[in-house]
């Protein structure tokens, strides 16, 4: 298969008053459709970073941003398929059954996704369907439609009860709604954050951004589900996996720095 | 130390109109404080069980019930210190930056719990503390007095929201309003779930449960705090650990069967 | 027009610990398309009631609930049209300019009705539908298929937003519903409960309650709508209008006496 | 009793995409403590005003807003007493059976006041106090300390439970949730909205604006109760009362109007 180069990366500036931690979630690593190459990291200070990886096996950096202001930049080169994301509109939903033991977590609430509360909502429009692929489609439509895209409109402890009842999001908000109805169907759902580039389809967005979706398991794996756009993408970089966004979080600081800017880039070059 | 011997277990029925999944947390393992024996399941018809450890590495036992009725009871005796809860009212809290990678997590918002909605009244209440040990106990003291322990009082999806504005709640509910609190002001707590017997204390109780309660990291290590009970206690056997009851369920289902009837025990027996 | 002949009332029989002040709003008063006679009020101990008109010229009855059992019986014929609820498929709606002063109450937010919520849902549901009666209808479908009847599926603080979410609820619920989609889009709408038998219409119910619904101003006068139902109906007797059922609950008592039980009558009889 | 005056008024302008339906509360009428004069009302291309009294007896006026811009002002000249609110701090609660019937209305549930969630936290609190005004004193100290003062904390959806879940609100949420706890205690109580001049206080407010406070009725009449600033004031002048903020609104349009300016005056001047 052939493939195509992405130039990906970011850049945040905090003004802190105190010494703070910080956690990053922004440099992926190499995943099934993306190698990743010419990382490099820098810091104001030459701070020291730690590496590690969470609870869902996501890289994260660790830093203690000083008193003053600090620059992160991180940057890499992704090589990654020309191809959409994959489908199989024939695959099945797998019983909870023969789920394997470490999907199950994904089955459960979380912070932002209550299938508990919307289980209702979720057995009326999509529990008569067919179970499998198709019926997750249903869902990714369903959602696409409820959900009116508006920059600004929830707030950060918005959840997908939240966003049902006003029918206004950004892409977490589509994902996280979208985990919701899986789930309560007893279909794994998580979030996914990464990179995504404008490529091969019209330029639609003045900003770039980081992007979340959906990942959905059928048939004995992952596949790639974005509510948002309601269609399948090229160049998916993912940064990390989790149940929900705060789970999956690109900043999490102990403490109240000053954003004063933030930068995302994922465009595509020549090899 | 000398030791005190305890017999615990539990016995699920279960009526179902079709094979369901279901997953149960009930059978502890050996920890610092607790060494189990004479550990037995059994199930009707024999059925198969497969135990697997989730993602916070606590036992979990997994079956599908079949069409009909099944009891599921597990039985065992543990070991465990003639002591109460450890106790160091001089631990310091250990700030962010020198947290463990693994322990981050429990600094995150989950399902019931949400620092991020309940950080104003945590920094007013406890914010001018000083760190350590003491705050923590004043935490455990607020929310010992502000929930009114009362059977029945919540829903399964109340959250530390919810209760904090009632006022009323369960053993959970006590938890979960303390970790929230925790959480708000960057001390990393967790949700334990497991048997406690009533040992040594008035017995205030006339039907043992389960019980759940709260961890906080401080100085090193983890440390029982108990807000209902709002004081230490002895012969606690831990069953799970987890963000919050979303996490550490006695008895997941992927469907609805009717629970028939559930007995708990934890009694002090002669070795 | 033909005319019908209703018999109707209900028993209340309430044990309190210490005298307590109940306001009954059970007994309807004339009203244009229902005529009351032989109006019988019964109470243990013939206590005095007191009958007053409140806020939004309802009838209501004082009485206070001595300590002990006290039963009140409300009884009386109800002569009706032989003739279901008045339709007007080209009824305009009347707009914010036109509103008569005393109407624009019913466009407001209020306990149980939530327009500034779900604001967004009603303008991209209904908001591109020609404006008037058969935009009500719509949303008069809407809110029928949306919400599934359900016995004890709410509780006393469910708001329209809540049952929006649960998709679950009882007639007030669908009354709260269809209020909030109307006043959303300025429409004034009010909630009404009263008496309404099963007459002319397959015998659906095994037992008979009081009824509420919503009243909707178009072209210069309140018109019946019941989401629950979704058709006219026929012989209606309106006890109380307000912004929501907070306004007009049958019985509402200052203390806790035990409601031991509760009958209500509305059955058509030979005049 | 000695007098004082004010000049006080407002000017408000809008720009309209379309003739929209608005509303104004802003033209206080004589009261008790207050008597009016020099009123006038200004408006651009001198359109017509239409004055009336809502559901409470409130002086409203009705405009439509052209296409374009328009700009409204009110302003007046008011007596009040050189005298503080009053005060008796053995004034007695009327019991529930003794309540005027019209008064009935201010214990009941409204769209930001719900005693019917909050009801455990009243009576914890407050339930245990000798009835009185020295009770009500207590709550409005409460929630003195229990708010924090946070312009801009709210949307214009906050309830007094969400207030009173985070502790922070601006003055109409201190009468919130001051009318909740009341109610909750069937002790009648409303919102009240007027002008009220920085005089003979420190000047601690850099910005006029309207003001909210709480009434409660007591001894057979209402009393100013204002947990915003948690002491009498002089110079209240009333411009409507209702149940909660709801009822009461400076502005409400029915559109979206740009508000492009408000300013307020209440200022003290030589008679």
């Amino acid at each position: 298969m052939s493939s195509r180069h992405l130039q990906l990366g970011c850049t945040f500036r905090y003004s802190s008053l105190a010494p703070t931690a910080a956690v990053f979630q922004v440099g992926p690593v190499d995943q099934p459709r993306a190698t990743l190459r010419d990382v490099s990291w820098s810091v104001t200070g030459d701070l020291p970073l730690h590496h590690y990886r969470d609870l869902y096996g996501n890289p994260c950096t660790r830093l203690t941003l000083p008193t003053g202001v600090t620059t992160l930049t991180y940057a890499a080169k992704a090589e990654v398929p020309d191809a959409l994301d994959d489908i199989d509109e024939d695959a099945p939903e797998t019983p909870p059954t023969e789920l394997p033991d470490d999907v199950l977590v994904y089955t459960l609430a979380s912070r932002f996704c209550q299938p508990d509360v919307l289980g209702g909502q979720a057995w009326k429009r999509f529990g008569h369907l067919p179970p499998g692929y198709r019926r997750v489609l249903a869902i990714r439509q369903f959602v696409h439609e409820w959900l009116t895209y508006t920059t600004g409109s929830t707030i950060a402890t918005a959840t997908s009860v939240d966003v049902f009842t006003t029918g206004r999001g950004v892409c977490r908000d589509f994902a996280h709604l979208m985990i919701t109805f899986c789930r309560a169907l007893n279909i794994p759902a998580r979030y996914v954050h990464g990179y995504m580039p404008i490529m091969d389809v019209p330029r639609v967005e003045a900003v770039m951004d980081f992007h979340a979706w959906t990942q959905v398991w059928l048939d004995g794996r992952w596949w790639d589900f974005d509510a948002r756009w309601n269609a399948p993408r090229k160049g998916r970089v993912v940064v990390g996996v989790g149940r929900d966004a705060a789970d999956v979080a690109m900043v999490t600081t102990y403490g109240a720095p000053w954003l004063q800017l933030m930068t995302v880039t994922c465009e595509e070059i020549q090899p």
